[in-house]
């Protein structure tokens, strides 16, 4: 690979990327406004940049990939970096970055003749040993030029043959990246990712749920269900409809702590569902399981809600109901 | 009308029935468990059952309703005066019965020659002033038989004009009552009625929500949008696309107290939005907001639920992220 | 009222406006861009405009209220009027505008020393005889000076009684009108107003979709249930806690076609709902029914969609299931 | 293992299990309704049966395995069977059945002292390849007594390690098998797995369909969205969060067909997910997803629904809206 390629952000992701790039023999120069972290990765054998502004003293064509955990820090970061660029250099956004955003940013960068890509990564804190599912937007001339960027950081092919059929078709998918389209695209790829990812979340949680639950059909005492959702984890890890990576993620979980009390049960969003809503909403798509997904974290955040309280305040005024403290939750049926 | 009616159970509807009769010059004969619930309506003018035994000195046919809160006291009761009654006599549930009970009880009744009416009825504690709006399934010659009582109960056409086209069809409906057809169909109409309710209240209580949530869209200090939810509340009750007696009660609440601090928001059901939903999937019918609005119920009765916990637990795998405390419930997007 | 007041666009909602405004003793002047409209209105009392570039001769401080179809007419047409207009003029824009595009609109005309005031306008064809439901932003002393126009154009008091406990309180709202706050909040209120009327509107949909489906839960050839749907909506409309204007609606049509046989079901959205669901997105907020509603539009205009494709392309690949031409659509179960 | 075991019922999961054993070196004997499944297994090893009855004149303890395609064929030729056994035999129904049903035939068969044995299968027509994911509920000597068919129908460990923290944790879920509780309890797990299962592919199919609808958000025509949804499938098989085994399916379809052409979209439901909604719904957990996916089905087969219908009813009704043939379905936003 022609140039120079830095890492800019050196979290959890941006260290990562480090690493997996090293392991495959490419040295990256990094970068982070924690100085321990840029000396971390020193110490493994990445090129330490003193200050961005060192960016300018590196071989081009530069290649910054910008690995930062929120919008408004890459904003800022790019703003910084572009006066340091030059016409041919490229800005990579690994970022969760929305994908509306990207194009404004390929528009300005463009006046400067300088390339913008997005990619969206997933992986997590795996990915440095399982490698990073990559989908990459922009010119095709720099993606193709940084091909030992994305091959390194890919999973490969691994353990996971090819879907058949695919002979004579692109090879990047079967390794773990691909270029979906112009800028914007691999943001708006991985948007969708997280949508499903949300979907899948809640999807898992309903049914432990409702095993936790359970309770028997029978009012006779020798007959109780009580499940060992661990165990039934574990079982569904192999052979069934449902296994997943996800889960394997809740086996471990659900071994750790059966009755999860680690965990209080307020869920963050970080953003990707509410823009898949939004893009579901554009084209007329419903989008039923990943709102209700998103709707339920809005939910274990906020009680009791406005909402709720309304519809207490209803109920009094028409049935005179008064709902005080927390019932049982549970009301006999039938 | 021929032979006796009486009443068996004077809580607020019971007692609000009997009321509504006498003042149509109705005397029914009353009996509670309460036996100061029957000395008030004794005072009011109702004829004082001394014990249950008493009904088989009242003329026959005899028409016994029940008015009872719950489907077990309902049921224990309907077996307890079934002895005290003879053939031709009728019994009557006006409480919220799921309709497979009502078939499994008349024919029961049937084998000693008994009827059985299941009747819906709606209205709370509204029905003595305004009327209550019936729904009655059961034989037709004893629905018609007691059509004085249904016509005196019902709230009449009042203000309310009759919907145009209606000419020459049943009149029962334009007073507040129909004979929705056999066993069960009373019961039945009267839980699809409530599960049309709770989609109602929850969407007034989402848009009252993101009413009270509201902020401005610009950053603008001078400009805030800090809604008078009781004053838009008042001005959709009339000429809005969106009035309804619900409203109304939304206005009295919103009134009283626009902050709802009064209220603690675990929201109870009381099992017909339930039925609704396990009918409509006998049916194969999606019914998205009644679920919606029940599962929204559940979910305020029961934070922070295992499907949160198991949630976080999931977030904290794949990506690290340690959920602790309530976080703002407010997170930055684009 | 000072100055001139102008309707632009006669539309059913503009031409209703401008005869409310006539009945009530105040003259409008007219524009449309169909000569027709405007000569109709002229006929009845209201002064023809020549062409917009007649608004320059108008006394000021000229108003002119746009009552338009789509955003993107209005936007034109309110440029086009721009620099017709001066210093101390005002803009109204009555049509389903998006609340932040207000935002941008009132700054561009402040430039030019001329008020915009947004209005959310409920009421559909009835608004000329039952008056319209008005929720206004913008500045008070604008909103203070057309006071007559906005109680002229809603409905008043009439037979709905004031919520107890107003006393001392705006009396606007018991007269059908109400100033929000700032500009974009009328829009906002009316957004909401219309994300609560897709929830209900669904909710009576899914109800009598039930009953509509309705079988007897014996299989008893006897007992049959075969609802009549015009004469439950005609009940409820009487007493029951679900009575509304909406259902005045459904028992007008149900009674006029109870099979719906008129309908083919593709169900039009305009857009409100989806910005409802995007601002309680960037609350918070959950909105289930809300949502649930736009996606059984968007579902009903759609079918079969690639999810439903894709849904059977697995069930064959894990479960060897052909799914081919539309079956039943009942499953029995149990 | 002592005595003996037949399979009754030789349909593609039926005689997966038959031949799942055969390699494992047990002999079932094995009967069909089709004389000619019976035959071709026979061919294989199988031990035929000529009749029901020759199951009498098999070793005892005798253990009949039941894989049939629908609970009324089940519960008649468990009839069937009932007498033709004795004490100490056992029934293994491996179908999915309702699990109150289970409890109702336990009962019954405990009178003869006949063991009752439910297992929920998972696998669908990979099973004989992959192995079985098998969820047992019932009696512990059975069970026990029976571990070499289970052992030999489960996937067994394979290349999936078992999760962290299992040590001294009974092993048989480490080899895709459970032992769930008492009677019920295995088909009871299964039902939550299938549950889960409808959330995941729905979660899968709304983020193709998001995919497939994309279109660019610039109006640039250089700027097209244009995804290969196919290639996108195949890189989230590798390191991404949402790799799963219905997502291999997703990109077995996808690869083949990527336009679905092959797909009409009316998807069925086999009936777990109601049980799971009816189960929740009893234990008052919410699951917005399961359902959503469950009416999503629903709703797959039954264009244009009477909902449909009365929406656009009620749009007529109050805004004068004439909704006709199918729109666009794509409504313009902002």
């Amino acid at each position: 690979m022609q140039g120079s390629f830095s890492i800019v952000g050196l979290g959890r992701m941006g260290a990562g990327i480090a690493r997996r790039l090293m392991r495959a023999g490419i040295t990256p120069s990094v970068w982070d406004i924690d100085a321990a972290a840029i000396k971390t990765l020193a110490g493994e054998g990445a090129a330490p940049l003193a200050d961005l502004e060192a960016l300018t003293s590196l071989p081009a064509p530069r290649t910054v990939w910008l690995m930062l955990p929120a919008g408004q820090v890459t904003q800022s970061t790019l703003e910084s970096i572009t006066p340091l660029l030059s016409e041919g250099d490229c800005i990579i956004d690994g970022g969760n970055t929305y994908y509306k955003d990207d194009l404004a940013r390929a528009r300005q960068l463009e006046e400067h003749g300088i390339a913008y890509i997005d990619v969206g990564v997933s992986g997590g804190v795996w990915g440095l040993e399982e490698g990073f599912s990559l989908m990459i937007g922009g010119p095709g001339d720099h993606i193709e030029r940084l091909d030992p960027v994305f091959d390194a950081l890919a999973p490969g092919t691994g353990t996971v043959p090819p879907t058949p059929g695919r002979d004579g078709a692109d090879p990047r998918p079967e390794k773990g990246y691909v270029h979906c389209g112009p800028v914007g695209s691999g943001h708006f790829a991985k948007m969708v990712h997280n949508g499903i990812e949300y979907g899948l979340m809640q999807a898992y949680a309903e049914g432990f749920d409702i095993l936790k639950n359970a309770r028997s059909p029978a009012r006779d005492a020798a007959l109780n269900y009580d499940f060992d959702v661990a165990a039934l984890a574990e079982v569904w890890r192999r052979g069934s409809v449902i296994r997943s990576w996800l889960l394997d993620l809740n086996a471990n979980a659900l071994t750790a702590d059966p009755a999860l009390d680690n965990y209080e049960g307020y869920v963050s969003d970080s953003g990707e569902a509410r823009w898949t809503i939004e893009a579901a909403i554009e084209q007329g798509v419903p989008v039923p399981t990943i709102s209700a997904a998103l709707f339920t974290r809005f939910q274990s955040r906020r009680q009791q809600s406005y909402a709720d309280k309304l519809l207490s305040a209803m109920r009094e005024q028409f049935g005179g109901h008064i709902e005080g403290k927390k019932p049982s939750g549970r009301v006999p049926v039938k």
